[in-house]
């Protein structure tokens, strides 16, 4: 039982198999096969001071999942703060009122700053271009999850990062998480401007992994177990750049092509959502809908046991869980897309 | 179990006849006498991209009289659109999260598409100009239930509908919902430029339906048992009409002078609300607060057990209604309003 | 059992005694020992027509913590009155709803007007310079917690209110529950122009309370029980004013000089929340923050139960606490701030 997630950097990876044990528990429930009461009568305070309707939702239905009562707040301040209320002062109120926090904040540093001075647990949902633990955590869940699935084992794989790889703090995050795992095989590739920042090349470097830089897509690449794309804002690219990638969509651009040209039936595709759709976005393409290797939806469903696991760690309860479930009187119908295929099947 | 409600086209008259079997079971609970857990561990998405504080709370609540935990979402539109997240890649992921989803939409058709590519259970909580097929059931449910109360039949009723009936979309679902039933004397009142479209007149007189239609309130009528009236909104009003109908309160007003003079005491009297009791509104007349005919909150009431029965069909556990029923240990007092007569009797 | 919670004045010495007597009650669910599911199935319309999310989060808290569901509204209007729909139906709409509904509406006596029509319990939750009752019987909680806790007696204590005395609705409501009690002394300490208004002052001085009204709080005191504080607003100050008090923060400032100098170890210092902890605000100073005289957070704690009593007793289960109570599952664990002694302790 820890207080509070703030960051991947405050887990083991001893840590982060047993959330994912805990995880995997969870599984019977996040599909609706089972139900639980195991947090009956706790309060969630979900403190979303920037707009999140995706995390948002995706927090309150995993607490509520567990049995619990969700109390939401959105909007860019608490009323009270904009009355000069101190960040000490509102989550000492709200510690009070509540029994776990999750907190989105555009401000670095201020989901640490409102924990410190109490012992509700605080989940960090964010904080503008710091941290986003719980991302990060279902990413890799993500992967292991899919390895599982595919009979295949994560030593020795080879993850292809690309897109913008200086701004995404979720590609930061899961950087940091797979560098705690034996040695990997991770390909990066971004415009010049957008690479992964050096000193954290270096840190998965000096933990034995075998990290590689390239400038485009449009090369050879060894086969490829993982290809995680973030999207590329165009806006971000100073004139020079936008003259020397004038073809930055074949360039980058993850898609259905790319995908038969480089990576067998077994590669999975991710992205942390969402993905920009609208014509000339250059971010992950839409002709890949359907198609098994297209993960991301899969990803967004790990997000609910992975966030019911943070939890029920969180609060003590993560050894209650499977005494605590009962089956489900109620049954959605099975899914249709086919990208449905792992989540369907318990 | 059907997988959505999307349109009163979409329903028989043997499954609206089941819904109202099944809002009829619900009325013990939708009265606080009776309480559920037949949905505990459930999860509602109940999104509104449109503001509907009514309609949002009326879902909400029947939603959670279910036993079910609802997570909202309100504002124009999610964030994640906003980054130009396609309509597909929001519902996919709601659909991971949530096991029922309310969409209201400012455009016609979003719900639809929105629908398509999941299996959760999406109920069109109103897009736009075109569908709100909850209202239309509940008042649909409302006119049998009131007709069960003073032991008439609804075989060749007569209905007035009035207002403005070209923009209203609640009347027109109520129209093809009354189309199902055996013949029925449908008296339409508008004034020129606000009449019912002819196609959907057509419609229901091919369906052997007696309709008539008036250009004013003040005239002869047979006598009456359901009066339903939607504003007129003076801002649709070409100037020819403004100078035409210059006494417009006097034609199209339904107060308290019409009622006793056209309409015996059994009739009711309707009105899908809000309505406007701003001085000069030219919307139901708030004269006829505390008359028995006066049905409209009766009406609204309706919007909790209709609410509720549609959850339980799209979820499966319409069977389950009566079984999971316990006494509830609180109760709400009696209500004090005398238009309150059938909701406080079992 | 009683209708609506709408003013202090409704309340007379009985009545807050049975409160506080369910409040203690509620004391083991609020520290989160123990939870109830004694309103199952329950529905609280928590709308907030005017923004304060530690008030909206305190009563969504403590409806779920009695197993109750709460739907909440937050923004300037309701959709539906701002296309013209009056209070009176918007409230009967709401009847039909919820089982309860807390209030709160920038404009006085509009919670009054909206509970008329209707028999579900309405709570006012502030009606701007109104009333805000549940905050005033918190803080008389608060009072009475403490007092038991030091091992003292309420009667003849002495109180010392300051700040703002004129516009702060909290501390007149506060002063009328006083009132109530056995002959105390109580000290008003405010800058000419927002004293407490000499009614108030003269009521209070009928029922046989000793009160007295300094200008500054650089004088002599005799030995002070409790020190209210409500922040002085700067803008309130006429310019004449501005000049007399140049030194404002030296002369209305509460702050650990203050207290060493005038109180005693068992002083309380309380504040109705939120406090400005800006530079040069003039607001309860924040050298305090450990100091266990700081009641301020075990006061804004005490929300919890004393909100939950008035539910309970509303909606007439209050007799049915103890028997409900079981152990919780999940465990917060003990806090960390000084303040926080009594919170933690059963």
């Amino acid at each position: 039982m820890s207080p509070h997630l703030l960051s991947v950097d405050d887990l083991s990876l001893d840590a982060v198999e047993h959330l994912f044990t805990i995880a995997r528990r969870m599984e019977p429930i996040a599909r609706r096969r089972k139900i639980t009461r195991v947090l009956e009568g706790a309060v969630l305070g979900n403190l979303f001071f920037e707009a999140s309707t995706r995390t948002r939702m995706s927090f309150h239905a995993a607490f509520s999942r567990l049995g619990g009562s969700v109390c939401d707040t959105t909007g860019f301040t608490f009323s009270s703060m904009a009355k000069g209320e101190s960040l000490y002062d509102t989550s000492r109120v709200m510690a009070g009122y509540v029994d776990a926090i999750v907190l989105r904040h555009p401000d670095q540093g201020s989901v640490a700053e409102f924990s410190r001075a109490i012992n509700v647990p605080v989940i960090n949902g964010g904080d503008g271009p710091g941290e986003h633990p719980s991302q990060a955590l279902l990413d890799l869940y993500t992967i292991r999850q899919e390895f599982e699935r595919l009979g295949k084992s994560l030593a020795g794989a080879h993850l292809l990062l690309t897109g913008d790889l200086r701004y995404g703090r979720t590609v930061h995050s899961l950087m940091r998480l797979l560098s705690l795992h034996p040695p990997l095989r991770i390909t990066l590739v971004a415009p010049p401007g957008l690479e992964m920042p050096g000193e954290l090349v270096d840190l998965v470097a000096s933990r034995g992994h075998r990290i590689e830089s390239r400038e485009s897509l449009e090369t050879h690449f060894e086969p490829v177990d993982v290809v995680y794309t973030t999207r590329i804002q165009k806006e971000r690219f100073t004139e020079e750049m936008q003259e020397r990638f004038h073809n930055l969509s074949d360039e980058f651009r993850v898609n259905r092509a790319f995908l038969d040209r480089h990576c067998p039936p077994e590669t999975i595709v991710m992205h942390p959502l969402p993905r920009d759709s609208r014509p000339g976005a250059n971010d992950l393409d839409v002709d890949l809908n359907g198609d098994p290797r297209l993960a991301i939806f899969r990803q967004t469903d790990n997000g609910i046991p992975v966030r019911m696991a943070i939890f029920a760690w969180l609060m003590g309860v993560d050894h209650l869980i499977e005494q605590s479930m009962r089956d489900v009187g109620w049954q959605v119908p099975e899914r249709l897309s086919p990208d449905d295929a792992s989540f369907v099947t318990l």
